[in-house]
């Protein structure tokens, strides 16, 4: 089992921080076998993550990162583990499917500790997997109360992310604000384009050659989250909307996979709506 | 010198077309050297493309074409050959350059008889290359006036086509509804996405993974004419806008260069807005 | 439930083919809803797909066929149905997982009736999906024997085709010519690079900047069959071969997919060690 | 005018590397607006780029680093500048029209100094833009002679890297051994697949669906130096040989600019063959 450690800080730039980071690191005799910097010249913001090796004392090592760097700087060090995920979804099965295989064949650096619907048509498919299902429905209700229900559930599990594989509602902001950048979303279309509904009609409908999807970290403004990661297919006049859906749903599971990777190994930095990604 | 000539037909659609349009093919002695059909079944509209070699008896064809199928159908039947153009620039050189370089070197399928640019900037490219170019400033004019020049210019050519590589300003539906599907433009981003100015830093600010150019034909609805050809490249975090412009260029002379090839080897439907491509 | 046929008819070509075959197709009262020819002119040789609906009597329109066109032409008219297929694996999950999941969602135009491995590593997922599994190993076996007990078994259900899905054994020919152009493989590499073992440690040491897969037919000569589908995905000096290994495993299960779709649909003609796809 | 440098080390891994370099910037007032490590752990090798900005003395940066680092290193410190090239071509103009173009509007990052071809077909391209073209036949004339005489004009250049722009023989070891990691050569194909002549035909021969280029660095083995750039493009059965070379002139010109704009900004790192590109 690995003791390897990610440090992720991110701070006004200045003079000095890599050298003063990696002063701390060398003290506590900590190797780093992976580093990456990047400097957001228009905002003048410094990010920095760094794998090491070797035995850590974390609160010490904290505590001299502290005192050594400027004042709100933020940063964290984590163990190198899977990540514990609950994920969301309604009736669509392609992302949910190759989650629930990458998952069982280790292949997703995840746990996932139970699937919510607000539908029940995929619970037999999750449950061949033998992870529990949810079934919240939200006929009649507030979106409020339904999100309220599935808030309880969702905490019963303590994840550290939340994947909304297909999720087809919108989750309200007092839940979102529950979990920044904590939940990931997959997107039927390559944003900024056809936001809303039926986008493969819309692309259809326009005639455009490339259809794409993107997975995205939700916030409060709809489809407006940053971005992690993006990818295209093409198509031409002899595709339907319904030819452009059957291919979208290979982009859309690709995507979401490329993105949880990145996410679950601890490589994306959120800023400014934006994604800093050390890959 | 290939006396090879290109049929192409559209009209509602009904059985026994393509046997209708090859009986007249074969007892005129022609050999179908390349065919494609495409039925729009949610428009029952039928497309049909065929290359043919022979010798050819241009207007009898036509004629038994016109007898032998249903009233209101549209066809026409062109000899294969470069198709004359006209290039509308305003100051960036990249697709210009590329086009230039082309038809010198015979890879473009076109003669291109003549540049106007709203600017001189592109006057020394352009006679490198031995090729006449026209600076019709915009200033101080009305874009009525400033269009009118550009129209009498151009007509003075009699070109099959108009090129805008990179022409920023809008052309008037006046000026347009006199070249119906015969003025392709290069749009400096992935259609739909981040109509309008400044796409890059549009992309740039949203912190888009992939971005992209589209070829379309011009209309009067600006950036909503049918597409032809779209290409994406992948960016990243380390792109600033300015950077994303120049991967942007190399997109846009590809994607113009591809959609080029298509509409002047007439392989290029327009209907209900969107292109039908045989390729 | 559709009552469409798809027509397919290939033979050295001449004038007419076409006229003679939609006549044919006019007179039995059928519509042509969707039509590709191609010529291959460097071996002369024609290529006809045809969907046709209506009320169809087979044998009638055949006889036909074969009267109107030339001796030594090769043709069928396959009614629009899921095609029956068996599935052979080693260990690796990913494809055969991503077809199990397409499948028991209508998203793979066919029928899985069985899954057979040389190792029982997969019996447990595939016995989720409620497919039978025959753990045949070869462990002990000469190849021929080996082959002998998998085509009893196959022979058994009588499939359309067999799929290999990360079957890594090489067929002997006498197994092959049982099903000419009727095995699909997955290959991990972009043929013709790196052709046999250790693909991804060969991508590795020679530090390409792109990997690739490719699904082709199965014929005698190990690799070298028809390639039906191909595509790529981009690696850096960051990625290990355990890295390129995972990378490859999405190009692989999407390529294969790609490659089935076009086959069950009978758009895949076969010529010349090439295919020619009607897409 | 930028005095911005570019640090390049590279050694045997140690703990404290970083913490070492950046003390000596650090001390030396530098700031460093980008930096970039990689780790071979499968050669124990430390790779570590940074760009730094602030009045330099370089002899004692250079000396520092020296004195704070192993032995061994191998490391360089570079103003950021334009570099100066020699391009090599034979007749095939695509490859030169595109650098020209980017040259003279400043896309290039590169000066050239001039154009040596073996045949005289590019001279008149060349001479439009005023830059000096040297025709050196390489008829009746043993290799080492033709490329001595290539030497010797190269040479009274002095140029920092050599581009093969199509320059379809092959150089003698005598000559490659000259320049280095300093010689950067397209080629027509997807390496490793079809090496040597007439890689299109070959292509079409084996019916594949996507060809490539490939930019790489000249060593002593042909077609094996170390990979910098790859990318395709999709062809199908309608592409002949000579469409594909068509559609591959277009990959070569992107995949060479792709490449050279990671040269000359001193981002490629060679080490056993293989490239390390700080991107």
């Amino acid at each position: 089992m690995s003791n390897n450690h990610t440090l992720l800080i991110h701070c006004t730039d200045r003079k000095g921080l890599i050298y003063a980071v990696t002063q701390v690191l060398f003290q506590n005799d900590l190797n780093i076998i992976s580093n990456g910097e990047f400097v957001d010249k228009e905002n003048n913001h410094f990010f920095m993550r760094a794998e090491v090796a070797g035995d850590i004392n974390r609160e010490k090592v904290l505590q001299e990162l502290h005192d050594a760097l400027p004042e709100k700087i933020i940063f964290d060090l984590l163990p190198q583990q899977k990540k514990n995920i609950v994920i969301l979804v309604t009736k669509e099965h392609h992302c949910l499917g190759d989650l629930l295989l990458r998952e069982k064949f280790n292949d997703l650096n995840a746990n996932i500790m139970a699937v919510i619907g607000n539908y029940d048509t995929l619970q037999p498919l999750t449950e061949k997997f033998d992870i529990p299902f949810h079934y919240i429905s939200h006929e009649n209700k507030a979106r409020e109360e339904h999100d309220a229900q599935i808030l309880e559930r969702v905490k019963q599990y303590n994840p550290d992310y939340l994947v909304l594989a297909k999720y087809m509602r919108v989750l309200s902001p007092a839940f979102v604000e529950q979990f920044p950048a904590r939940i990931i979303n997959i997107h039927h279309s390559f944003l900024p384009a056809f936001i809303g509904a039926n986008p493969y009609r819309q692309a259809y409908e326009r005639g455009v050659k490339i259809i794409g999807a993107t997975a995205h970290f939700v916030n409060s403004s709809l489809d407006e989250g940053p971005i992690i990661a993006q990818n295209v297919i093409q198509v031409n006049h002899t595709h339907n909307a319904q030819d452009m859906a059957q291919s979208g749903r290979d982009v859309e599971k690709i995507v979401l996979a490329q993105a949880l990777k990145l996410v679950f190994a601890d490589k994306v930095f959120v800023s400014n709506n934006k994604t800093i990604i050390f890959n």
